[in-house]
């Protein structure tokens, strides 16, 4: 018999709690022991459970009890979920956590504390909900060498886009819809600002190429500016717009960026619509692989944690895997240094296409019932952010309104 | 240090002393230890490789040499490989295999054997080639309990369906190209017939629900029948022809089929295209999952065999998860039970309309150019096989020509 205590009674804390008693036997049977939940933290009381004996508002009576060996964090944040995991840690308690904040933020000190003490961290639903996707990557590093990853990797803004794309429905009562669904907060913005995308592709960039990104070295762009003209113009160029957290290899360094992005039609990312998520890792030997599923939800996400806590109770006595090592300010370089295609919308009069075509050389203009009648749009050829800087400059009276970068999949 | 040897230096085996050359301190760092190739088993020569000394003709000198620790087996096909894999298990080395028709038939008492002798028996491989699908499944497993697995489990077959529905190419001629690719064997019998797929349905459906499914309890279809009629009418239904494996969890029972079925165009796995492989998961908590990518190819398999090397070099004194019982006669029973709406041809005059509507109640006819002037196409509502062989009896001068099942994903 097992003991674990959870802390956060919220949506994934108290699906972890609800899976525990409903699958019981199967549990047991895969752990090959009985898994005990001993404690629940919340400062809330809910009198009317069945494990309502098993609250408590205090750390010290989870941090305290050597009975208890493994500690599940569903609190979310980094205060004070940041100090109750490293004391967990420090306990000789392995922990589980669906924290991507955490994990993006803190993940190289807490793994490394988990490694000096012979312990387990693991944070498989932090990405990706309920898809496991962290120990297949994990996996698929074993004999390949990972050279991109690249992902769907937040389903309220994609459920967004989704609507704007299929029933031309504008940003703003996109947005309403995904509240009143329960899928956007209130305050939406970690979701549509690229937030939350970004701490996800730090946590997937950290496990490919072993090295801590941060949040503040990725280039982080949300949808907020993504307008039905945006969506039109993608489609008359034959693709859907998605918002992509991308991380690339780039010798001895990385280059990591959120941003809504042009996935072309063709491309299996494409068809990824609605809450879903998916994620593309690109092997040197697997070619492409893709994981797909429910990135959020209850049970999805509680179903990733008991996976984990299930992988722990297997291996107290032993480490598992996923590792990296700290990061460092240079190992990130700019991911607008990569080079990529364009779709550019300038304000400019019909007769700059000739001005434009000499600045940019090679480009497409697209045509567009939804453009503006007073701008251009046009797609280039590959090149860095700096030449389409440069370029931009040379044309006098060219405004620039959106750039939307070709995923290039 | 751990040495292995590989028994068959066909497509996968020489592949995997390829890695393991090419991506030796990557391999070593992850296993954490050196891995060494020591004996490699093949009735050919290869005298010009720079591991030309390690080859044998005979099985003893790897059976009988204690300081391998860890048999790849890649010679495919039951004989001699079955006798080979459990003389290894036998002599207490851990086996990895690739070989879907050994797992498929032998499994369960090599998995027994394994477990008893407290070594690991690994075939990540045997499905999906590259794609991390096993273990991801096992970990699915963990917290879900899983209803159905679904695949488009053969790449030959993928490609041709490609072909045809996207080039409007005939059946023959993308066989033809399917060969001239490399795709398909001279005799493409294994893939075309459904055998193959059949093979890893097996292997899936023992994982995913614990007892295992032998290819003879599998209502096995192949592609050959398919027509470019066949491929219109189903766009004209709004779907495409996949070969799809599918195993259905039925009470304490389980029902499986290979066979061509309908996938609506909104569907993810409509857009798995040419050689590449899917495999879709559907569990209770954690929803649709599907997994993606190359199924066969040199590199991709030999990436997966050797992430289960890997895996093994680090549970060398501990058992890893993946088991499952014997099966039964009993176990399985026919997947015509299972009621699905089917796209139905009959040889029939257009005055049959109503007997057909009077036989088989609510009916939707499909009307497509390509449909011979002497055929009625028609999709029923879900149904049994027996319910419809009923109903198509019940009407005279009504010839059955062919039956598609939609895929109801």
């Amino acid at each position: 018999m097992v003991k674990i205590a959870v802390m956060g009674h919220g949506v994934v804390g108290s699906g972890v709690a609800e899976l525990l008693q409903k699958n019981a036997a199967h549990i047991a049977a895969k752990a090959g022991e009985e898994i005990v939940l001993e404690r629940v933290l919340d400062l809330r009381e809910f009198p009317d459970l069945p494990y309502a004996d098993k609250f408590t508002k205090r750390f010290a009576d989870i941090s305290d009890d050597p009975t208890i060996q493994i500690v599940v964090e569903t609190m979310g944040g980094l205060t004070p979920a940041y100090d109750y995991v490293k004391a967990c840690l420090l306990a000789g308690k392995s922990v589980v956590t669906s924290n991507k904040e955490l994990v993006a933020q803190k993940g190289d000190e807490l793994l490394a504390i988990a490694k000096e003490k012979g312990l387990n961290f693991l944070f498989e639903a932090s990405v990706g909900g309920g898809i496991p996707v962290l120990r297949p990557l994990d996996q698929c590093l074993a004999a390949n060498e990972v050279s991109e990853v690249t992902g769907i990797l937040n389903g309220t803004t994609n459920f967004m886009l989704t609507r704007m794309i299929e029933d031309g429905m504008p940003f703003e009562e996109a947005l309403l819809l995904a509240q009143k669904r329960g899928y956007a907060e209130r305050d939406p913005s970690a979701d549509i600002d690229g937030l939350d995308a970004c701490r996800k592709i730090c946590i997937l960039a950290s496990l490919a190429f072993g090295r801590h990104v941060y949040p503040a070295q990725v280039r982080t762009e949300g949808i907020r500016e993504i307008t039905l003209t945006d969506v039109r113009l993608a489609a008359a160029v034959g693709g859907v717009i998605k918002l992509i957290g991308k991380a690339v290899k780039n010798g001895e360094h990385v280059s990591c960026a959120v941003a809504p992005m042009i996935v072309r039609k063709e491309h299996l990312l494409s068809d990824v619509r609605d809450v879903f998520n998916a994620i593309l890792v690109r092997g040197d030997a697997i070619g492409d692989v893709v994981f797909y599923g429910r990135g959020a939800g209850k049970l999805p996400t509680a179903s990733a944690v008991l996976a984990d806590v299930i992988d722990e109770v297997k291996h107290l006595k032993a480490r598992k895997y996923l590792c990296w090592s700290a990061g460092a300010p240079d190992y990130a370089i700019d991911f607008g240094l990569l080079p990529a295609r364009m779709l550019l919308r300038v304000r400019a009069d019909a007769d700059k296409k000739a001005d434009l075509a000499a600045a940019f050389g090679n480009i497409e203009f697209v045509t567009c019932d939804a453009l503006p009648q007073d701008e251009l749009a046009f797609v280039t050829s590959a090149m860095t952010e700096k030449e389409l800087d440069a370029a931009l400059k040379a044309v006098s009276g060219a405004e620039p309104v959106r750039r939307l970068r070709l995923a290039e999949l």
